[in-house]
């Protein structure tokens, strides 16, 4: 028989210790809302949709990294799908807003990053899509980019995140269950004071409603006071926006973007990108100042989509009409409010630039609280 | 042994019920977020604000009446105050918009009423306003009038809001205490399926962070899944949106007036406005498709207000700067958050328009279920 | 040498003024732009589309009116047109823009008139469209209403429309030839400090660009530096904005419907629209802070239409897309220019309010201008 | 006396004739609008603005370039100026719109360049504000740069311009005149069918209206039916959108900058970059829809900036009331038609990628043209 040290033994431990912080919040008992999750509970439950991460680690002070979203697995620049932006709060750097408002509709993958890369990723994407057999006569590329600012910990101002680490999380992405935490472009971020990063969660829309799978995926990097389920765990814990000096600026933002297979024109899409916020103020987010929160809605239905070249022809279309969206914005909400949950809590504590440490959500403190309140099932 | 009069018994258990189901949410021990309240923790806390009601209940089928919220007590038109209007979904009839969006003021009383007599109101603000001393040479005047539909509980096809019983609200408006529940254009709304109609609450900024005051009044006529403090109180009773076809087109409207003292220009108002709507969200409020629903803010400080005579003279201000906003932010979200419940709080059971009945909020349940769920203090 | 008696000379000289003043600006050889127009050179032209007026001229001081335009001959309530608000200016009052935003509908004719009777036209259509067969059970209506401000020729504070003639302008609307000038709404309103009023154009694409009509109609009441054809009328004729302190607050509005029967969903008719107010700006319009500018644009396309009772169905439509759009663009702009061009060449010399009089554009010195600058064919 | 070899007098012959190409409008008796113009007729005639051109002409396809337009000389960061951005058509890839939008203001040049390199301009600016004396905590840049698609003269696949051309065009930034037509981003730009590029013009309104000066600058690259003070120049030369095959697809797209030493608020501002769209309308600009037209507005007035960090305080301003925008709005409209003419008049023909060639206006057949239009003065 084989001889374990002790020291592995903690080792094992801790991993397991480790582990355990790093469960989703449904799977902790934490039930958002209603109604039911797709199979994965992510955004890759919408057919079609893929998502890959760049996470950059290295040395103290790099801790950023890449996400792409990818809505279907074709060309997207040749088959544009509906879609719409919403502006929480535009203090951020979001690229290509305003053409997806103009002509409703998107023609290159979702990317995240952090502020200070938002170039490097148009730039990769504009080369991506140039570069994608059947794009040679392309001379205009939409490159769609949002961020948030993970300078507490990663050393932004070196602009880590280079065209290649881009390339490769587009290349890279994948349908099926989706990592998060400390992944990709939430490497570095921070939520209500504690580790924050990617998460995701999914809901299925019973069939009498449409039968409509909603996906989301959130990049977390904004105060507020936060609650989980209801529960109000940030003021529990004593920590939350104006508790304190420190948190005094404690600005931020938060990536949000929605996806569905419901047929939807670019003006319901905004709508519902609309109703993603409300599930970010669920949360506690109180959308600060300083807080660049966006919403990109999009839809995978083929019925919908738009081909680069129209030859003159009018586009048909079967969407969903105004008095059927009801139930598509209340899955948009609780989505928004569990994909947030999840991004803190598969989220680890993390060092990075100038020794600075964020801790990860303390699930040994929020679970009795969790308890006290009656959120765990 | 005394004896007690059969009808004191059920006088006192009048009392009984009724003042139990008319406390406000805090007064049951429901604390909404972490900042104070202002000594009437009411939209009347901004100093010089006054609100007045007409409540129209007659017969079986009136159920609705007028809301009046006056910035300041001097001739509005006149001294016109800095506003902003968010829309959340404009499925409404909300008057004045775009003039207050491209001026960035507000020169009437705000009216809010139901959806079929927001021109009857228009017109009583025309002429009210037309009448005014000093007012003999305006040509022009933008009223502003919002409004939920009652028409469940009230005849709304009837039209019975008169212009008289607009400049009644108007003229009755005082400060202090704010009646709330069955009052004014809350006299008829139906909110989570319970009985909605006025609410309010505010906030009081520490000095630290500026020490200003916020106040917000609700006309709570919209659906969703209840949460109240975070407790999953729709869920618990069974009672939301799309829990059964009954609910499948509960729609409504939530019309929300935020008040403060904090000297803002309408650029940021406009951002406190956008607040308020997630105070919305916070109380499992899902905007559906059919909800109208807007926040109209202005600011009462004196220091940024235009007259309506400006003399080739440039405006003299001190603005609250982008910076120092949050505060306000989180303090808008809470006051918008604790109006609403206060609204369902205060409401009595209601028999209207076809003998329909809404009940009041059940607080013999929706208690036990706030004491489950850790919220009573 | 042949004698004609005098009372012949003073027919001939009323006629000639009178026909002289009265031709539309493409019989004087005034052409606009390079498209061709449909058979009436009017809104008209769109099948389906008629237009109404109550023109109200009563003693010293009432000089305004009502103009009614229906999308098409059925319940519009019933079934919506698709439409879309741009707000060129927003110092205005139009009634009923955050639905048509939101919804990207229109359910009621559209009605101009002057700004302190826009309420009661609200309530005119309010009580149209609840009294149409088939909206027995309808308990909202979206009242599109538009104004601009006739108050220097009209006692505007006498409020001198009323229901009646609202809905006489919409019963009375029909298709074929447009009554322009002083009728309807523009009865008393002012352009460039002549005499305005209602001015209808359209154009015909030909069939390589969709073969689409768009029609035009503006309710003209702004100012600027009026420009005809690009000659600078204005300018010539020394009465323009701020050429003298006359003119310094030479304030105003304009109001411009634009219809098509091209299959337009909302997003592309406020796209539409929007150029519609550059064709404003080809007059010399300089949309000074006082006017409230707006464009209403609808499609009577009947394959986009939206029934009230959707059923649970999705909507099948065919639409044009964004790249076919850029015809429409033109056709949009050129109508608009004529529009309004019509608007002022086909209106009177009037005298009202208080005595005064404004003049309408001094042929005898309009045309050897449009000569002298190479306009005239 | 001296003798002239004939080389040189046929080098003067090109000199002249050249030189005669490249007047500009007003030079050529061109007059547009009622105000009069700044010293320079050019944007730098508000203090303290500057412009650099990098011009990048390399081998038979590099035809590109970089403008930067800097709203003051101070660091622009630490001191912001308010800012607005008025959307035309959003078919386009400006980047930092949406913070300007939020936040009311500019923190760094505005910089215009070809489409495919947004991204590398963005780059550059934020490494230019990062390594400014002041910005070294600084986490966070707002580059705003703007673009027009220049790819049919230019290789713009191959993406020519790099970081350090920006950079350059930053530092050699200068007031006084401004280098016109074919420089900077403007170097291979097309308007109207023929070499459009950058242009400028400025108006100086009488003290009596408030003295301010307003300045624009313009990148064209659009389409439409040219006229020139009026006069219907594109359809007198044939030349225009839809007149042939050729000319179906002219899209393109506008970049607009307008510069004033009026205190103005974010909120005028964007009334103001709003006129300067209707400036566009009256050079024929349809608007097309793969136009990406933009206007950027900013004021220079040193009483209305904000500095990065507010301490706590409230901004104390003096900012033109709304009831005197008129003539500022009045100028935008004038000064934008003119420099849109300038960048016309200014260009010269070119030869570019696939060796495709575009005219410079054929100023024989237009200046007859204009002649006939009676526009030469």
């Amino acid at each position: 028989m084989m001889r374990i040290p002790a020291f592995l033994f903690l080792l094992l431990i801790l991993c397991v210790t480790n582990s355990f912080s790093q469960q989703r919040a449904r799977d902790l008992g934490v039930k958002i809302g209603v109604l039911p999750t797709g199979a994965q509970n992510a955004i890759t439950d919408v057919e079609g949709v893929k998502v890959g991460h760049t996470t950059l680690v290295a040395g103290n002070s790099v801790r950023t990294g890449v996400t792409a979203i990818l809505p279907h697995p074709g060309n997207i620049f040749q088959q544009k799908v509906p879609a719409a932006v919403f502006v929480g709060n535009g203090f951020g750097k979001l690229a290509g807003s305003t053409q997806v408002q103009e002509l409703g509709n998107l023609e290159t993958p979702v990317i995240l990053t952090n502020t200070l890369n938002v170039a490097t990723a148009m730039e990769a994407v504009i080369e991506y899509s140039l570069g994608l057999p059947g794009n040679e006569e392309v001379y205009s590329v939409n490159a769609v980019v949002g961020e948030t600012n993970d300078g507490y910990l990663n050393d932004i101002r070196g602009r880590h995140v280079q065209k290649k680490d881009v390339i490769t999380a587009i290349q890279k992405a994948e349908g099926g269950p989706v990592a998060e935490g400390n992944v990709g472009a939430g490497t570095g971020t921070v939520a209500f004071g504690y580790k924050g990063g990617i998460g995701t969660s999914s809901r299925k829309l019973p069939e009498n409603l449409g039968g409509y799978t909603i996906g989301v995926l959130v990049q977390t990097n904004f105060g507020g006071v936060l609650e989980i389920a209801g529960a109000p765990v940030g003021k529990e814990l004593g920590k939350f926006s104006f508790s304190n000096e420190l948190f005094n600026n404690a600005d931020g933002s938060c990536m949000i973007v929605v996806a569905t297979n419901a047929p939807l024109d670019s003006r319901n899409l905004e709508r519902l990108a609309k109703r993603a916020f409300l599930g970010l103020a669920k949360t506690g987010g109180i959308v600060s100042n300083g807080s660049g929160d966006y919403v990109i809605a999009f839809s995978t239905a083929e019925g919908v989509r738009t081909p680069y070249k129209v030859d003159g022809k009018l586009l048909k279309q079967e969407v969903v009409p105004n008095d059927l969206m009801s139930p598509l914005f209340m899955a948009a909400i609780e989505a928004t409010e569990e994909a947030i949950l999840n991004s803190l809590f598969m989220a680890e504590s993390t060092t990075g630039f100038k020794g600075r440490t964020i801790e990860a959500l303390p699930m040994d403190k929020v679970l009795p609280i969790l308890r006290e309140y009656g959120v765990l099932e």
